[in-house]
């Protein structure tokens, strides 16, 4: 896991968290002023850190990120935009920088202050211990978790312009959202170079690939964010043409590996599934099918028991509210063939059940014969684990 | 419980279940030819009998309808349209009818054959017992069943026109789908008579306020059907004007009370939560709220803990897309003020959680200040074992 050139980055324990095995306070520099991109969540209900990086993205001469776990700093008015402008001044004065030059990212519990004194020391002991070792990354990743059971970093080089640069990106998320915890974050940093504009609008076009092609509970957070730093440090001029594809295609499987990790890694979750759509007239069609089959508590469930049940993934499929001859539909569940032309297929129920049980993978592919699109989307099984993890909790 | 005048009714059990001591095959004959009204399932993928009915429905001269559970009749083909004719063919000669005169609801497992000897056996049963008492009232409920706990009947009478007329309903549901089930069935009939347009009309209203606005995990069956029979053996012209609306009324007390039963059965269920949306511009807009906050598995793991969790309930009205202004949202659970102008308030979390442990019922009242509409949605909360019963099922 390679850090790219220019960036130096650490977490440590401030003491937001209740145990100190746990990191809660991360600082990522860049030695030079860096163009940076950000995707937010759409919720209306939105924490101050989105609102200080939206104002400040897409934008250059960017310093960094600081970013907290355990409190997410939204539904706390006007104290929490000050707070917020406080943790990102702060942050900014340990490399020399205005605070307009640092982005914020908050995450964890909602409704309450910022601990503004532990976040103030924090950000003094982390400054102390920045690095550019994989360590170093490690910490910073493991500062922004919150009920996840995993660290998620991704990283990828790519020769353009004549130099090799570096994309790394480190994402949080448990995918079920945590007892009143938001979601997912993710920071990207690469050393290469890039145009503001270009940067926001490849960030945008991969997050709707990547980071909107997740859904676990389809509860969408107050604090998402996905932030992209390019710093320059590599190749001195802005990528484009041939070289921006081709890092956009890195970005790409930066990105996907890391939303995949969210899932994955989801609360009580006993699989991963994906859910693929092809034949449809246009993507957002596959998208709307994908997220109903994605949610569908009754796909979950079945997942989770090992059940092969085609009714319940076709039917999802319907309600959809998007037109389609159920005539021409196939299913396929881990490349069994259980539904063809609109009825179901004879097949081996044990071995199908088998083949979901023994593997933590299901892939789902549904096929409609309307057109060329598709879409691939990742989420979980529901398991009683699930809920009692989000039921045995108390304000 | 009364049966309007001009019906008998009927259950039995004829084997389509595994246990006798369930029913599973029931008739609805009216004496005189009756005006029927249908609302459907919007599922593309729709079962035999969707399709049957909706070629009868609105209309007049119908003369009853049969029933079976245990088996949906969907994606089945033509050969599913070809058992659901001769079952209703079998229905209508027990009366001298035509398969055209008679309705055809099924519900259960989706993907099999009906087993049509058993159908046929089970209707030549049921027509000897017809009866118009309480008890034929139960039968007929209880043989439309899957896995609900409990039957559901409801009825209201009311003069119009100088007449005494009765409108009685059942309806069947678990809220959740259960094992490869279909989801909600109700059969609502009256004495009184109805012009077919009028009564299309008014069950489509009223279901657009009643089973429209109950959701426990927002997946919609391929057999969602109400039915309305009037067949005017209280009064013989069709009701107009103020009386109609009188009939309205109470048709809308009828079907709330059977939509409202179907959560209050829901699977592993341990509240009924009821979501009133106040303050919106549209109650399109009201119902878009009501339904993600419904919906959102981490509000009804909240209330399956007693968690009093305003941020999961805000951020979930917060996704619906549906634009307002934070800073004038108000959020009540069991009366207890949570949240205000879009910032939470002191309150007493012990109280507050001990008032959702210590009541079956919980109600959430979410208020916008945007306008004058408002709806009420039920819901339930999701538990271990409803997952249980979900996922330890296997085809």
């Amino acid at each position: 896991m390679a850090v790219p050139q220019g960036y130096r980055l650490g977490g440590v324990y401030c003491g937001i968290k209740r145990y100190d095995d746990k990191l809660d306070l991360s600082l990522l520099v860049s030695d030079r002023p860096a163009v940076a991109a950000g995707v937010y969540t759409t919720n209306l209900v939105f924490a101050a850190p989105v609102k200080w990086d939206r104002s400040l993205t897409p934008g250059q001469g960017l310093r960094g990120v600081v970013i907290n776990s355990g409190n997410a700093n939204a539904c706390t008015g006007t104290r929490g935009d000050a707070d917020c402008k406080q943790m990102a001044e702060l942050a900014a004065a340990t490399c020399g920088a205005q605070a307009e030059q640092m982005l914020v990212l908050s995450t964890g519990i909602i409704g309450e202050f910022l601990p503004t004194a532990k976040i103030e020391k924090g950000i003094r002991d982390v400054a102390g211990k920045l690095g550019t070792d994989e360590a170093s990354l490690t910490a910073a990743a493991r500062g922004m978790l919150t009920t996840d059971t995993r660290h998620k970093v991704a990283t990828r080089s790519l020769n353009v312009a004549g130099k090799s640069v570096t994309i790394t990106g480190m994402a949080k998320g448990a995918a079920m959202i945590g007892p009143k915890m938001a979601t997912m974050l993710a920071v990207v940093m690469t050393d290469a170079a890039l145009e503001p504009a270009d940067a926001q609008s490849m960030l945008a076009d991969v997050v709707d690939e990547t980071f909107n092609c997740i859904s676990v509970d389809g509860h969408m957070s107050t604090n998402d964010t996905v932030l992209l730093l390019a710093n320059g440090a590599a190749n001195s001029a802005p990528l484009a043409g041939d070289d921006l594809s081709a890092f956009q295609a890195a970005l790409f499987e930066v990105c996907q590996e890391l939303a995949i990790a969210i899932p994955a890694d989801g609360e009580g979750a006993t699989h991963l599934v994906q859910v693929e759509v092809q034949g449809c007239r246009t993507r957002d069609e596959a998208r709307s099918i994908a997220k109903s089959v994605s949610e569908s508590l009754l796909v979950k469930t079945a997942i989770c028991g090992a059940d092969p049940n085609w009714g319940r993934i076709v039917s999802a499929a319907g309600y959809a509210n998007i037109p389609f001859d159920p005539a021409r539909v196939h299913l396929w569940v881990n490349n069994i063939h259980l539904y063809e032309d609109g009825a179901p297929r004879e097949f081996d129920r044990k071995a199908a059940s088998e083949s979901i049980k023994n593997n933590r993978d299901t892939h789902i592919l549904l096929t409609f014969g309307e057109g060329d699109e598709s879409i691939r989307f990742w989420s979980t099984d529901l398991t009683a684990e699930y809920v009692r993890l989000n039921a045995d909790y108390h304000t």
